[in-house]
């Protein structure tokens, strides 16, 4: 966490991330992860299909969210700390299993899609930079509605009254080892997606994600310290 | 705060009151006062009409609330800590009017009428009792829908989003210095209330606002310490 808390609310701590959780939303605030070429090496052996999502009875009962919530609501169970991020170790990959890592998505055309796609090219990253951050996290946008009037409407889930995020974001700061800071930040909506769509047309400056969370991301790292946010130098979207 | 810090979040400490503010909805999570018979008397030449809103320059501009977004909502800029608990000292009743202690409320039939009846009554217990602690703050409450899901829904005004909660809650309790503690707490809607409806009527059990805002309140007071809850006891309402 070398580049600052976004905030020091209901801090867990895993071994391979570290997440803050919204007790009123029942879902994280932000998850944060490092991620190295070693880190993210799959390890024989480890087999993401022995998980089993499992409450967080570190949370109060009051404020947990349980795989109850979640059944028949038809929204996956989607991780902030992504699953193949932590496959060095059955542990590690167990853990992003907690639902205290986890928040309603919707399943086909999102999490299992576009999500998905940009959770693989965070990991590319890693075949250019030493060392990724990710920032992740949802959010709860406002809409203009036909009355004139702007609203924050978000569905809430099963018993615990669950929220689904309208929208998820994504921080990533990857460090070239030799001074290099380029940052990446995505919005995209908890919505099918069409499989076609440029993932660098969900980017969006930092400062919109700051504003809409309600948090300061990488505040340790003076912006101007960054050689490129969302820049067209970059080689890989 | 002998009875305990509901959370940690950007916590900012006035000379009469505490709050926690919500960056992501721009008003406070809860606000917290301990009146006693002597701080809620009133000082001659302390004068209300003198004091203005203003912004709270502590809160990052990102997540700051200003009179701007408040302008022309036909929203009331709601006092949280009550500047008629805060009448000893000027400088008392001027620092209840900073944005972070403010949320948008109704006016007329609610922060001037049924919500101010509950600000006197609350005063009221005074008489009774040699210390009162409020806990005062904002919830944003689901409901379903003609489609048969539930959904959290509020208005956003201003630049800056600020929401517009859906209820206010207010927790008290009062301890009569010789070991009885009695516990009061309320949900209002944010809209207009006929005057007629009685206080008690919006009297729900404390875990009900503990679960809808995410928050444990008084919890360093074990709940069995507590002489009464809502008691048909009180004979004040």
């Amino acid at each position: 966490m070398k580049y600052g808390f976004p905030g020091m609310s209901n801090i867990r701590s895993q071994r391979d991330f570290v997440l803050s959780y919204d007790q009123r939303n029942r879902v994280p605030y932000w998850v944060f992860e490092h991620l190295t070429p070693e880190s993210i090496k799959y390890s024989e052996g480890v087999d993401r299909s022995k998980c089993d999502f499992f409450e967080d009875k570190s949370i109060h009962e009051f404020f947990r969210s349980t795989n109850k919530d979640y059944s028949g609501s038809g929204f996956d169970r989607g991780h902030m700390a992504a699953a193949g991020n932590h496959k060095a170790c059955q542990q590690f990959v167990d853990e992003t299993f907690v639902l205290s890592n986890i928040a309603p998505q919707v399943g086909v055309g999102f999490n299992r899609n576009s999500w998905n796609r940009l959770e693989k090219h965070v990991r590319k990253m890693l075949r250019v930079y030493p060392n990724v951050y990710i920032c992740t996290g949802p959010l709860y946008l406002p809409r203009r509605e036909a009355d004139g009037k702007t609203y924050v409407k978000y569905q809430v889930i099963g018993a615990n009254s669950v929220a689904v995020p309208t929208h998820f974001f994504k921080i990533v700061v990857a460090d070239d080892g030799k001074g290099r800071l380029d940052m990446e930040s995505y919005v995209m909506p908890n919505q099918p997606i069409d499989d076609s769509t440029p993932l660098h047309s969900f980017q969006v400056p930092p400062e919109a994600i700051e504003k809409a969370s309600g948090f300061l991301f990488y505040n340790a790292i003076p912006r101007s310290k960054v050689s490129s946010i969302n820049g067209r130098k970059s080689t890989w979207v």
